[in-house]
């Protein structure tokens, strides 16, 4: 009984040291609510990514509808203002998000990403609902431009 | 030292059970999803909202840029396609969101709300930026299609 007590205890104090701790506590509300809010952008992309992945895979029937309104939702996405997002003292030392130095450090390299997703969503929204071989043409470079930004500026999960 | 050992294997149990049972679990990918995106959707309103009410209730100077910004947001974010969002058996009573069996029972009276928010939305976009006053009136009718839409289709937190 002895082990498992001690495991038990062990547990039980880890598990409450992590619900107890807000990971966030050091942040404002304004750097909280910032952080939130890329990961609800973030969140978006993925849902919308989805279904275009799934079609252009061939994991699912291409259906005009669905991708057309799925790039259209992409795109305004990545035309929103991203201004309030990046404030100082969020990045992925912080806690709780990804965001490495570096979008801070090379601003202009940032930028361009965000201009890269804005441009290559836009050219899939224009085309999205032609059929699957347009559609699949321009989700390349959406999906290129996801990973380069990620491997730039997302940092590792730990 | 029994009862602390009590106490520790319960909260333990009761962290683990929480922990290790998803709440949606019954639910299919694709309604997780659901539920993710319109929660996200809710946050990118929740954070465009947050500004312009700050500086309407006047917690905040008027910043036209930033209410500019934050208005063409809340306007982008209400024109997203929701086709995806409201799957059936993705109410409340599959847990981890609030949405009220009426979305869809009352699809009429909830695309009415959806059509609202678009609506206000643009137009708070339209003017956001000529001034405190222009905004602040065109503010109102956003909240109250918040308040609208909250009354009818979110239950209340349990």
């Amino acid at each position: 009984m002895a082990l498992k007590t001690f495991t038990a205890l062990a547990v039980s104090a880890s598990l409450l040291v992590t619900i107890g701790t807000p990971v966030l506590g050091e942040l404002s509300r304004e750097q909280q609510g910032a952080i939130s809010a890329r990961q609800a952008h973030m969140t978006l992309y993925g849902f919308n990514l989805a279904p275009l992945g799934a079609m252009a895979q061939g994991q699912m029937p291409y259906d005009a509808e669905v991708a057309a309104a799925a790039a259209a939702n992409l795109a305004a996405v990545a035309g929103l203002n991203e201004d309030r997002y990046w404030l100082e003292g969020t990045d992925s030392s912080a806690g709780n998000n990804r965001a490495k130095a570096e979008i801070w450090s090379d601003p202009e390299g940032f930028a361009a990403e965000i201009e890269n997703i804005a441009v290559t969503t836009a050219a899939l929204a224009a085309v999205a609902g032609n059929g699957l071989d347009e559609m699949r043409a321009a989700f390349g470079p959406v999906g290129q431009s996801c990973g380069s930004c990620h491997e730039s500026y997302r940092a590792p999960r730990n």
